[in-house]
């Protein structure tokens, strides 16, 4: 009596991957509905099972498709946008901008139907997901066949697809509602990452997966900049804030790791918590070499993960997983840490627990969901073929197979690609797609370039601030006669500071882009202390509007910025054709003058050795309003010593 | 007046890879013979040259066939044979005894070949060999097409080749003559490396080399081990050492550089030697991170090798590119390092540098050789394709691209791949041969395994030593006895030693495999001082060949080996199901008695602790002549003042 199925598939050599590790060089395994029903020895298999669609596979390797623990799939569309960047220049100077302006439905919908198109061209069947609108994520994902569990992202910053955190939670929750049980998709919830995130966000994410029972998918200590800040902020590592905050109540799937201690490995493990690694990822970005070797060791589920398709560039779990292994003998100095068998069981069955899915996906076992894939070891690439020890074949696909080796992909039981053939997807009218949003991605950085003004509004949170400006400078022999003149009568202080400045300027090829002063403003109390260090990022135009008579300026527009990142942010980012730098004591005083509101600085310019200057400043916001101040301010100067009229910036006089 | 050409290659994205990394993105390129008579935009190329054999190549890149710098071809019939092992055990328990079974003239062509093949199809043109046999790897490098500096090994260890290093130099001089001057193989010698040539081979090939001009190409500073070695040994670090001998003398192609400073950089820099970095090699045997950056910067010619694909396991130069542009980035802890067009530069200019064929080929440029390549950025693991910033053609095909998105490959004017289909090699073919090999490798390793001794006699220089050996153990309660029975007129004392003794033994789940004993004899002097250390290896068969009465055993045959690795490399080798440890003092004496000669041992076993022990024992080579010896053995016992016969080993009485 034999008995129906769906699908037999047989002459494979079928790497099943379960704990064991078995394998059967002349196996058979047959299918019906969305589940594995047997896996065995061929002659075993075809005596028992029956199918109208009988596969002989060839003697190719029929093993569980591979998994990818952790990725941003709608980012394929920003694909080889910007590379060998630091992580924040590369953020928040190029993926931000773009997102902010990108990011929609649609653009979710196509940058996740192209990732899955080479998830299956590369034989991935399930991955882990963190991005925005992930309700489109997830109806492309089902579209296009493949397992998914994917996280909705709730931050602590406006994304673009909600304003607050709030809605972003109200999204997730509408999100894991709509489809949880669905036999593809597994929602999630996703706290980018502790250091982008309140503690009420990750306590609140978490209460939000323990309600519903879905994973919990978040950047845990991927750089040692995180950890050290961390460290700074709340005196302890990663792992244990997150504890604190409750996140571990939930079942979680951590990307990265890489700075993680063994203490912090056993919190994860006692958690339940599984590990997504990215080597690739943190090799191209340079945030470290994850111990993976000892999270193994402790027992924690490591999963292997591309990360997103814009930090990789691709997604190709064939490299990652060789990659994984590589990584993993360097980082603890030994060549037979992670062995092609375990390195392959990380991009299964381990990434499949990982990712809390374990029970259904990961391995060929009987009663398992049927995600499966055939590799062809044919092409040159692969020869010849060892068979002495099992390991051999697991060696041929980490060191030496390629993601052009998958020939079928199965997943829940229904074929996504026969012969390298997409059966779910049109691979011409998603490139198609594609390169219209690169047209349109290009042209916006293209047009930004071209204006240092626009990449500084790009950045957010820049102001059109002092509009106009009317300034007189003179060159001051004895600083003492200026402070004597300030006490007389005639002038009211409002209030006096004392500040070290730090001007750097980043000058452009072209002229008219202006200048770009990054200052570091340390403010010193009456002791000498600095007392507040503040930075700011101006744009100043090269030239001035005109001079007002007596050598009183008009400067054009300025743009100012909070400068929130350093000075090495913005030299990569700006990419200045020189920079000069300026180092000043300014005394400055607010005080009234006739009636009228002036800003009073003495500076003493100490590199370059400048000497004394004084400057005399009002802020105006009409050119008619400008010519009474210009003759104040020529006026103040006067009473205030006058002196040797000067009409050059600082950065001018330095050659 | 157009120009007739023997090529016109027209509608491609020209990455020239050139020193001002010249890009033409609607670009045309002409061939006459062997060279690039011109290229630059389509526009002008076509108004001046003409075709009769013009492609169109529809908007693919077009750039130069990449240069693997350090490879060992014929090794592509050892791929996947043996992973995730020590380089010792890899090469020594492996690589070597495999070499000396099969490494032949016939295994040097047809592993060339398919290496070749490999080339083609992944988009090498270009690459640097060193192996045994190099003439039969000429022949087949040749025959493919391909352009190699291939050199001949010299080693101070027998080779495949060669019974001796004069033999090999001789063969080096041969092969050297017989190809200089070919326009595809630059002939080359290959002193192996430091560590496996004495001084005098690195001085004569040096000298052979400047003889001909021929490049050098050798293994410089790998592994942390290797230079700990040679300050150990010789006071200096590993590029001093070989400038001492005169190596640098030569055009040198030094192969990894894992770990030297900054100073061995400028000596190499100023002896004109270039670098192949091999990330993948580095990694897998986790011999660390190359410091590429900074060689760069030095000013070194550093180009990328595969290493061998028994160690890699592929000869993929793409994946090579991007891992090096990670390693770097990792190594300098800045993912600003290493840009994608510089590390394509490494892979095509500068490895062409490296090599010494800088002059002819490693870009497009007028007067080079015609040695290019056609890439296909449509595959979707490349979209979408941005064209922003001149940097984003570099990071699509060192990031994203794959190779087997190479479709058509040119050398020294020649198509060697159109369309993905080889056009001077037979793949099909390549591979039936390739798995013939296969079957008898498996078949001799699988033959090895079965048994310890093939297994210690396939790591060379193990001897049957003692053959028969006769003894009897007493147990002794006071050693103070035996001492003063050995001063006695019918003893005759020929010396006498004491050691301090490391037993390990390694036993095997089937019992028939015997033990397997690493020894360390530790000689210890009158004032207690260890004055000598021996390691040897011991098979000892666990059945007895019988008792002969009265408790002296004789025991089976042993076989013998110095212990030339340490005792972890025997335990990864041996893979033992089971390990004990003995420690124990040894007072040995070669005596006379009777006329015959004997050895006495007074053994105080420490750890554990199992107190003193007698053994008795002499050598016999015929089963007559025992029971003489067994009688006499027994009556010495008795002599020496008897005891407690044991007829265990001091490892069975060890729970």
């Amino acid at each position: 009596m034999t008995q129906t199925v769906d699908f037999l598939l047989f002459n494979a050599h079928i790497l099943t991957m379960d704990e064991e590790f078995t394998q059967y060089r002349h196996g058979a395994l047959a299918v019906s509905g969305d589940k594995i029903v047997a896996v065995g020895e061929q002659a075993e298999i075809r005596r028992a099972y029956h199918s109208e669609n009988s596969l002989d596979c060839g003697g190719k390797v029929l093993m569980p498709g591979l998994v990818n623990a952790h990725t941003h799939v709608p980012m394929t569309l920003l694909r080889g946008l910007a590379d060998d960047l630091r992580l924040d220049v590369w953020l928040m100077g190029y993926m931000m901008p773009v997102e902010r302006e990108f990011v929609s439905p649609e653009f979710c919908r196509l940058g996740t139907l192209i990732a899955c198109a080479e998830f299956i061209k590369s034989g991935v069947t399930s991955f882990a997901d963190m991005y925005y609108f992930e309700d489109d994520v997830a109806q492309a994902t089902a579209d296009a066949g493949l397992r998914g569990v994917l996280g909705q992202t709730v931050m602590k910053y406006p994304a673009p697809d909600a304003a607050s955190y709030e809605e972003a939670l109200a999204m997730a929750r509408e999100f894991i509602k709509k489809w949880k049980g669905h036999p593809l998709i597994v929602p999630a919830v996703s706290p980018h990452a502790p250091y982008t995130c309140t503690p009420d966000i990750l306590r609140a994410t978490a209460e939000l997966a323990a309600e519903f029972d879905v994973p919990l998918h978040t950047h845990l200590a991927e750089t040692a900049f995180e950890v050290e800040n961390m460290r700074n902020e709340n005196g302890m590592p990663v792992i244990p804030y997150v504890k604190k905050q409750g996140l571990l109540d939930a079942k979680v799937l951590a990307a990265h790791c890489v700075h993680i201690d063994e203490g912090e490995m056993r919190t994860l493990l006692h958690a339940g918590a599984g590990v997504a690694h990215n080597p690739s990822s943190n090799l191209k970005l340079a945030s470290g070499l994850a111990p993976v070797t000892k999270m193994l060791e402790t027992g924690l589920n490591v999963g292997i993960g591309t990360d997103g398709p814009a930090s990789n560039n691709d997604l190709d779990m064939f490299e990652e997983v060789r990659l994984a292994a590589f990584v993993a003998k360097t980082q603890s100095n030994d060549p037979t840490s992670l062995p092609a068998r375990q390195a392959l069981a990380m991009a299964t069955r381990l990434g499949a627990k990982a990712m809390h899915i374990g029970e259904i996906t990961g391995s060929l076992e009987t009663g398992k969901r049927a995600d499966l894939i055939l590799v062809d070891l044919n092409p040159l690439h692969n020869s010849p073929r060892f068979e002495r020890s099992p390991d051999n074949a697991y060696a041929q696909i980490v060191y030496a197979a390629k993601s052009t080796d998958v020939t079928d992909v199965m997943v829940n039981g229904r074929w996504l690609m026969t012969e390298r053939r997409l059966l779910t997807l049109d691979e011409a009218d998603l490139l198609r797609q594609a390169d219209e949003y690169a047209r349109q991605i290009d042209a916006f950085l293209m047009e930004r370039e071209q204006s240092v003004l626009s990449k500084l509004i790009a950045l957010g949170g820049s102001t059109e601030g002092e509009s106009f400006e009317v300034q007189a400078k003179v060159k001051v022999a004895d600083p003492a006669v200026v402070k004597d003149a300030l006490k007389k009568p005639e002038i009211q202080i409002v209030y006096k500071r004392h500040y070290r400045q730090y001007d750097n300027y980043f000058t452009f090829d072209e002229p008219g882009q202006g200048r770009l002063r990054y200052r570091e403003d340390d403010s010193v109390d009456a002791k000498g202390k600095i007392k507040n260090v503040r930075e700011r990022l101006t744009l100043i135009g090269e030239n001035r509007e005109g001079e007002m008579g007596e050598d009183v300026l008009l400067s054009r527009s300025r743009y100012l910025a909070p400068a929130t990142q350093s000075l090495r942010f913005y030299r990569e980012y700006f990419k200045p054709g020189a920079e000069k730098t300026i180092e000043k004591e300014r005394l400055r005083w607010s005080i009234k003058y006739q009636g009228e509101e002036f800003y009073i600085n003495l500076d003493t310019v100490e590199k370059p050795d400048l000497g004394h200057f004084l400057e005399v400043k009002s802020r105006t916001w009409s050119r008619t309003d400008a010519d009474k101040k210009a003759r104040l301010v020529a006026e103040l100067v006067a009473f205030l010593g006058g002196g040797e009229m000067v009409t050059q910036d600082y950065i001018e006089m330095v050659r």
